[in-house]
């Protein structure tokens, strides 16, 4: 080791050998970003970051997200060395099966990973919506000399990130939306996986994020500590922007692939680590060696994070004193659990027609009163989603304590934001579009259900019966496609009161995402579904039914149900027995016991339709083999709604003539 | 009408009125921005774009992509004024059901749509597509005083597609590609749905355009068509750079509403629409007039447009005349039939195994030479998706004649420029990424299906056996939310034989977007698959059986058809008669007739195990009731590809196993 070797540069070579040790042993990962950003992440991780290795949960710790999910071996090595629940064996672990350093960042698997990244652009639009969630928590609830939530979000992105349109969307929504406590570290190393960057990518990234309110900072030599450290300050100086620092690195510095895209995802090999290593000056034969200086190093900035939450209790606890009602309300809304009684359940007269998107509108203003911590807002559909929040203000717009957010036409920086509120935690978040659109944010669902954040997802406008807006407007799939993401809840309710239960519902799981799939047009509302929290838990249940051995099930789910129950006031007049079952949730009914999921949809009653506007994929397996069934598999058409649903068959007279063929 | 009225206002008036009453008369619609940029509509199709009302498909035509999609009406009043197949009834009868004018404009339904537009971002990306279609013919095909191909392609944006991620992306691809012959008209109004524009939005257009190396134009005065026709006239002038003109308007301009969101979605009403109709000055009391003076102008500027594609016609002769090779090629392209014959296709010896990605890529490199118009590549990830067509140069970075397209990491543009690909013609477009990630493009691919287009869809790492990038990168629902869009067939190849007939099979057929979706991972290469595009083209088929009365049937797709055939050779040596049932394409399987079905899926045989690295939704039809399916419902993990697919009971002797318990 050179004598003038700093222990700065000594930690950042440790970072990098580590990370390509891990990515040896492992035979696969990416060696070229952990090597290159190993400077401005030391910068940030050592210098600048307020955070606790000993307590990865502190609430108002500064929050990291690695957006380039692929150099997870860097993010597995600073997790390391500053303390945090990754030992040794767990960096050697990586990624092998079941081991705690899997190929990409995993949020709930590994101990002070904030979200799980590496589907590209992500990572930024999740901390776009960590940014949000500290900056609304921080206008409701600091006081003067109380600034209990104060903390930046920082995320580290790549070319790759800055090239997918989430990244836009984010950035465009995060300026606009003035986030001044977001930092963005920018990797820029003109290599991408295709080769030199210049194949296809020549912004000018300067006039970009300053076209979108961004502050832009540029660091010439990204292995200059120092420089880096300033830039990162001075970001934090700026709270009225958002900034990007594009700092200027060499993928794979010192290797014998530096400079190329050779280093980004391919291991070095025994011979590039050595090569590496001596070019680095290391002094260390072994692998995975960290140095009694850098550990001592680290052992004393662990040290420096525990005395910043130790004061941070002191300063909360104070505040709680000060102001207990505040003080009770934020220890509520960091616990995140939410009970709702019976009783407080929304529930509408029977009496009269309403879709059960407004239903959702009046349910949302109905549980806001009990859960202040909602937030959410519709991307510019508020006035067709029925989200908004009536009376309160517009969140950045108006005020950043106003629970109502207008995400602009960016469905997919809308589903990313929502997991990063949930990631950052405090916050209650929904988001909302037309059901069609559901396709826009897929990828952020995706996320959500992975991570097993409860983000409400409000689709409206769920079929056919959209009517003159057309095929591109009308969802066919979407149902079948939003069921097949593991983890994802999907709730269609058949009326007003059940969706009142779908909401309360939502709001009181913590355990993955849920979408709420809604009517545009009116529906009838009925009696027996008022507060039926416990039948749409079930996913599937006993709407209405003549006698206990029905000649016939109809099975429907939201806007159907209705129609089966015309159906069955048809059938009824040929003195025919007809159950009907509702089944907003078929994930809901498929985990239910035996004995409930036989009690609904008796084998031994083989005469069954199911009605559900959208495709069929599925529901044979409720219908059963002699069943029928009645869909859609084709897209839709233009014209009124209510013509649109005839002309593809979703009229009582189709259900009773199906029914009766199978009678 | 007052006397100084030019033909050009009354023209533009009449756009407008048409509009208002088609819109009332449908009593929906969107009459915002048809009355606010008919001046920018007219400047552009009367006196600035080359096309053919007489002939929509005149191969050298301008392109126009309405990318506002929900201004339909405008769209549609052009067209009938224009003289394409679009009556005044037909307009009279927007937004009915099975009219020629549906809710937003549909590609294949109506004369003269170039695309089917509405979900927001999708038409400004097509157009992209478009443009490098354009610029990849004019290359391959012009000569010296031949400029055979040599068109502009236009679009029309509003805020919405702006503020979408996928207009970022294709715009950023755009800017690099240097496509000089694309103008987009930004239709500038400052209002939103949600509201005023400020709200959601509020990006310095220029600076951000200029980053993507656009040009950008500004016209002050949206009424002004010399201006807009002026700006028009100087965006083509630059042909090294696209340009977006920036079109200040007053959105429902002459209405009660002009100005606000009200104007934007909502009918005027019959009192709406007298009050605008007076502040044009306008004469004529009955509903969707045409002014005779409009007749007249308008027919003989469809007489011009009908001399522009004469003179074409006559430069294409005399073209094909010196240059015959080229001329019967172009035609070629243009007609865009492909026929392969069986002894043409690629066979691979079935002595080693190679990973059906790698096939795939043999496949491309292959059939290019008998399909010249094949054009296509990845989202960064050609070294990875294998897609590069080898001793051929990058499209745009090093030749417009370049049939490697570098998209970037920009999965959506790409999916929307394929579709604009496929739009143009005379190309033959494919795209690739991960599949996991056909997420990102998934609107795209609707919007593929909808229209009916023949892009292939190239996705490889089709599985958890990707292995160690985990979870984030390991497709599991993908496979049956890809399967969930009408009209997309989705073939999972069973080796690298099947994989170069379903490349075959995707290449000649002309109806809709084919998906393959490859192995990462080696799999063993079968005699019996070699050139097998009849079998392929049946979706299932009897791979293998001992004989005509199976005691099992295996079921398997993609990687997972080896698992079946080597269970197989195990369940023989206890002399147990197995059939293996490749089934590549579950919908095109469900295309056959009975009897097919029934000879490779006997009813009589109810012992049956499907397989496939996917969710289980819908394949317990194909196993049948007495059947087991070995699936995957839950998110997949990290660790070497084998050892992943092991922990999730992808082997040899789970398959054998299961098949026992059954028998």
């Amino acid at each position: 080791m050179p004598t003038t070797q700093t222990i700065e540069q000594l930690a950042i070579d440790t970072i990098r050998t580590l990370s390509i040790d891990a990515i040896n042993s492992a035979n696969s990962g990416h060696p070229g970003l952990p090597i290159g950003a190993a400077p401005m992440a030391y910068a940030l991780w050592a210098q600048q970051m307020n955070h606790n290795p000993g307590n990865s949960k502190w609430f108002n710790r500064d929050r990291f997200v690695l957006s380039a999910g692929h150099g997870s071996a860097l993010l597995y090595s600073l997790l390391h060395l500053s303390g945090y629940g990754v030992s040794l064996d767990d960096v050697k672990q990586f990624r092998k099966l079941n081991s705690k350093t899997p190929g990409h960042p995993e949020f709930g698997h590994t101990d002070g990973v904030e979200a799980t990244t590496g589907p590209l652009g992500q990572g930024v639009a999740m901390a776009v919506g960590m940014a949000m969630a500290e900056a609304h928590l921080a206008a409701k609830f600091n006081q003067e000399g109380f600034p209990v939530i104060d903390h930046y979000t920082y995320a580290l992105v790549g070319d790759g990130c800055l090239m997918e349109g989430v990244s836009y969307e984010a950035m465009s929504m995060a300026g606009h939306m003035k986030l001044g406590k977001l930092v963005v570290l920018y990797d820029s190393n003109d290599i991408s996986l295709d080769g030199d960057l210049s194949l296809s990518f020549g912004e000018n990234m300067q006039k970009r994020v300053e076209s979108a309110n961004w502050e832009y900072l540029r660091v010439e030599d990204g292995n200059d500590v120092a420089q880096i450290a300033a830039a990162i300050a001075k970001a934090k100086q700026n709270t009225s922007q958002p900034t990007l620092i594009e700092v200027r690195t060499i993928i794979g510095y010192g290797s014998p692939v530096a400079g190329t895209s050779k280093a980004h995802g391919n291991p070095l090999g025994l011979e590039g680590a050595k090569a590496t290593k001596e070019a680095y000056g290391w002094n260390y034969a072994e692998d995975f060696t960290v140095p009694a200086d850098v550990r001592a190093h680290y052992a004393e900035l662990k040290e420096q994070g525990a005395a910043k939450e130790a004061a941070w209790n002191d300063l909360l606890a104070a505040y709680t004193a000060q102001y207990p009602a505040e003080g009770k309300l934020l220890a509520q809304v960091i616990d995140g659990a939410v009970q709702i009684a019976a009783g407080d359940v929304k529930t509408f007269d029977s009496g009269k027609a309403i879709s059960t998107r407004v239903a959702s509108g009046e349910a949302i203003n109905h549980f806001v009163k009990q859960i202040p911590a909602i937030f959410g807002g519709s991307a510019d559909l508020s006035n067709s989603t029925m989200t908004d929040i009536k009376g309160d203000q517009h969140f950045a717009v108006e005020s950043y304590a106003g629970r109502n957010i207008y995400f602009g036409v960016r469905e997919h920086a809308m589903g990313a934001a929502g997991n990063g509120l949930a990631l950052h935690g405090g916050v209650k978040p929904f988001v909302s579009t037309f059901f069609v659109f559901s396709d826009y944010l897929r990828p952020a669902i995706r996320l959500a259900a992975l991570q097993k954040l409860p983000v409400i997802y409000v689709f409206t406008h769920d079929s056919i019966a959209v009517g003159e807006d057309g095929p591109t407007h009308e969802p066919i799939e979407h149902l079948a496609a939003l069921r097949t993401i593991p983890g994802l809840t999907v709730i269609r309710p058949s009326d007003a009161n059940e969706t009142a239960s779908a909401w309360a519902y939502a709001l009181q799981q913590n355990e993955g995402p849920v979408a709420l799939v809604l009517s545009r047009q009116n529906l009838p509302v009925f009696e027996e579904t008022k507060a039926n929290v416990a039948d749409v838990a079930k996913g599937g249940y006993i709407l209405a039914e003549t006698n206990a051995q029905p000649d016939v099930i109809l099975i429907g789910t939201g806007s159907e149900v209705s129609l089966a129950m015309n159906a069955k006031a048809e059938l009824e007049k040929d003195n025919l027995s007809v159950r009907v079952v509702a089944m907003p949730s078929r994930e809901l009914f498929d985990r239910q016991p035996d004995a409930y999921k036989e009690s609904v949809l008796p084998a031994a009653v083989t005469k069954r339709v199911a009605i559900e506007a959208g495709i069929s994929l599925g529901w044979d397996r409720f219908a059963g083999p002699e069943g029928k069934l009645l869909t859609i598999d084709t897209f839709g058409a233009s014209g009124p709604g209510t013509q649109v649903m005839e002309y593809f068959g979703f009229s009582t007279s189709n259900v009773v003539r199906l029914a009766k063929e199978l009678l």
